[in-house]
């Protein structure tokens, strides 16, 4: 049984071969496997390789949400200037989104309903809030020099070549730019860490071209350095860690309402007391002291749904499980 | 627009309306989303509400690999006796499985190509070895009472009623077993940890009725107590911590191999001794700074791949992405 | 300069020649350093080499508690019974201390006045309540073997082993109790964490001793096994870990008390909504945010006054640090 | 009994009184509290109240080390530049320390004897190398807003008044300067670490002081803000976390040495294997284990012994507990 199959078949064709094979040797694949609804043409070249067929996940929709106040704040991180202007500049940058809906793929049952309610809530409440509060794709390659000094020599070089640095990442591709630097170095090592505006697209690919290029022209001429990998686990990729928590990647959001006391009673048939008291005993004590720090009830479960139903790389979900809820009991009801 | 259709429709009609409300709405949904090969009246009432249709994953096999000496320990965890029935036990555990293959559903280009790979190198190196050292699903109510005091009191009787529990407990399902019950408290409330072998089922939604069960018949009768939550997240469930890292959760497993110099060499294309290094200070050095305690490469991916194409849930890759990887260069090869 | 003076001299002597030195050499150490009230022959020999003086901290005091509700039911960790004999232990378990005062060493002004207060605060809401949860001083010694499969055999073994190694290691003193063994395993190499009751001792030495005992009488007779370090970091000793918050180390206190809101605004000048609030944002979503799992407010300042007063080794306020609060305001006032 | 005395006596006379009623209640204090050096006037008006006297700690001496290659880069956080400018100011900044000695309080036997043998060591290898990688004092208040919205606003508008900020705090104290600020907003909370040069000083009395300052003058002026605490825990103070060692507190330091093969052999007894062996199983992979991030041996001992000998807070060994050990063979010895 060998599924790497050489010769010149179409893709079709060696899905097919594969298929039988797996038939032949006596597995009960699922009919499910057989059937595909891609282009395996496409998919086999690009996406997949030793082809079987497909896995279908049933989406089910959550929404619409009535409305959704919208600000998108990732870059502009502060700087001298007046107090007005800036308010001003969220201002500018607030929009109002109107009728949303999400797509959730999951085989388990409850989530798209349990979603559901949740925009009922919302919607019961007029808009949600949800700001962008800091943009930027990571990618931090790991460098050895030959002691402490050195690669702590190293870190004030790459932030005086920033530049540079930027210009030749920049050029790789139209949608990249670099924003921010960060260093640290343990021993010989220095661990770079760099963040970029992907603009629309989830970008880790296109960063990690940008960087090979940014050590071929320009970091590999530094004398003694050897580049260990271009990610040094400091990105942090498909990892929770405090750093993700603290500095961010990709996209970081806080999202914040106030449901009335009825809605929450109504609706979720439960108080706000009741469920302040839940969130507290079980995502702030039980958390912390099961040694973690993602305070929350199942926000993985929503991201994976998501990132499934709109084609985003699964694994991610690690990083958006890191996520951590606010409540608070208001005048007005209930503050997320 | 209301995606929630409460008319005796069935389920695939309904599927249809769903299609047709997104179109009138304008929104461009891919096709992918309108075609099922699964069945809508099944998977409609049981794992997906407002089915609006699917989405299709490509799957690629990756293997065979030619052979894995497994060990299924997972719940003798010791106890007295001699040594040797204790090294007997081990033996009888063994099975030498033969010609497993690993379906992937991915979007990734380069990942089954890359697991491929891998399968090679262990097939070059004789059995690769794969040892399950703990196995138990896990649920963790929260609990409060009045008091600090009477937590720990309760806690007690927690255990003192082990035996009774389990009656209750394994009445709900003929596949449960409880083998282990831990008990934290903080201020007035109480975490019970409960560990189920669940035979070859996922198994926690079962251990959660199980509990649930066990709270009506027993515990709700005990003084003053109160349940906060089924699941008071020290499960851990969907949440990186470094509770499931030492006391495991669903199967613990460690996996070992030696490979060869020559054939580190020649199918991955680099000495052990560069291989041995990115480890070092990539998985080590860089995830200890990042303030992670995950060493490991991208072992992310692969359980999202795997869950996704034999239909667990996907949001667990994030209690999966908890992995550390130990490499040494010995006189025979590099071992991992 | 050579501070290690071999001749056959009396400490007190070779303290006089370190101080000339130093002297000589120009450096200005302070006058403190020169007296010393202890015995130099002693403490040279036993505690501290190199001996040039002694430097003194002054001792505040704080108290006296009136009364204090304290149960020691650190080693008793359940069993099966009947409810009613474990709340008779407790009931037996309970003292009433009285008038406790507590020895403060300290340079910091204010810390002795702010325990005081504190201690004010708790003689006016009756008796506080303590209560050690957990005892076990533990050792962890790190040992490797050649492959995973052997390492955890070798844990099995250990485990099997358990009244042997007790024997032994109890034969080392007379106040050393073997009351728990608990291991891992990564690659080839096990930790195997023992919790001993020392009675009234710290007992680290005594549990160190102990095991190389283990290790020479029996441990090292085990095929295969090298015994890498007698603490392999699993102990956890002088570190921060999730470990010890999990599983205890030393003794693990829980104290509890319901503090009535008028005292709060008496005795703190502050509401109890107030501190609530400041709990909450302070020690609970600031300590998260930070990435640590030690939510309390300064109680490393108190653990370390104590040890030093008492001649504890100061470098354990480590572990002290770790500490959780809980902040409940209810009917009758604020439980801490 | 009560230790607060308010006549107008001198504090000697107060503390012969508290010495007196200790007494009289019948215990036993050590004849070390009632004997002290300091004068008990300035001592208990400033450093401790309630004084009964004084605790001494024997001091010994480790070194001399012959010499420390030392580089105080602390501030300067690069820029843009040229390489060899930032290399000059590194050259700028070597100093060669000789002749230093470390004066460390200790009881516990063997501390200075293992430290001395450290030196010796280090004079074995040429001049071993230090450098303050980064200097700042921090001080994170905590604030509530109304909204997330607000907060965050309120982040930029602390940014944008940097200058106004650093004014009004470097008003309070001639030896501070505002280096840094970083702001994080959870919920309607900010939190916003400001980070100091301290000159001289440890300094956080200072930056508080600076901090309550900058909160009258200008921050409290703005719209809907209200100081919950001048400390948020995001200091992080007297606790140990992953922003500390993410960020830094106080001093970051790193110190390099390579020590010849032999002079491990000679002076420590073991070969470099072996001593790379138990440094990567124990700091390594046992302190990973353990959920704790700090993989050295045991740093807080002669942290603690310092600062203990030098008059520093001790309750900060929890933050000095936090290092990072690497070892590397090397062809001219052992990199540490």
């Amino acid at each position: 049984m060998k599924f790497y199959i050489k010769k010149d078949l179409s893709e079709l064709k060696k899905m097919k071969l594969r298929q039988r094979m797996l038939k032949d040797s006596g597995r009960k694949a699922s009919d499910l496997f057989e059937i595909c609804v891609f282009d395996p043409e496409k998919v086999g070249k690009k996406n997949c390789e030793n082809l079987i067929g497909g896995i279908e996940v049933p989406v089910g929709v959550a929404g619409p949400m009535d409305k959704l106040e919208f600000y998108d704040l990732g870059v502009e991180q502060g700087g001298e200037g007046d107090y007005q202007k800036s308010f001003d500049l969220i201002k500018e940058k607030r929009k109002l989104l109107k009728q949303i809906i999400f797509p959730l793929a999951t085989t388990e049952g409850a989530l798209v309903a349990s979603v559901s309610r949740g925009i009922k809530v919302l919607n019961s409440s007029g808009a949600a809030r949800c700001i962008v509060v800091k943009k930027g794709m990571t990618r931090a390659p790991v460098f050895k020099l030959r002691s402490g000094l050195e690669a702590k020599k190293f870190c004030y070089w790459l932030k005086m070549n920033f530049s540079e640095i930027k210009k030749i990442a920049e050029k790789t591709s139209g949608h990249l730019s670099l924003v921010d630097l960060k260093t640290w170095s343990q021993g010989p090592s220095v661990f770079a860490r760099f963040s970029f505006d992907t603009d629309q697209a989830m970008g880790m690919n296109m960063v990690t071209i940008a960087l090979k290029q940014v050590w071929q022209e320009l970091v590999s001429a530094h004398p003694n350095v050897e580049l260990i990998s271009i990610s040094g686990n400091m990105c942090v990729d498909k990892k929770a860690s405090a750093l993700n928590q603290l500095l961010g990647r990709g996209y970081q959001v806080k999202a914040e309402v106030v449901i009335s006391e009825d809605m929450v009673k109504e609706l979720l048939g439960v108080s706000v007391e009741k469920l302040a008291l839940i969130h507290y005993w079980k995502n702030v004590v039980g958390t912390n002291l099961a040694g973690s720090n993602s305070q929350n009830m199942h926000v993985a479960n929503m991201v994976a749904a998501m990132f499934l139903a709109t084609g985003q790389d699964i694994a991610h979900v690690v990083e958006g499980s890191q996520a951590n809820t606010i409540m608070e009991k208001r005048k007005d009801g209930l503050y997320v």
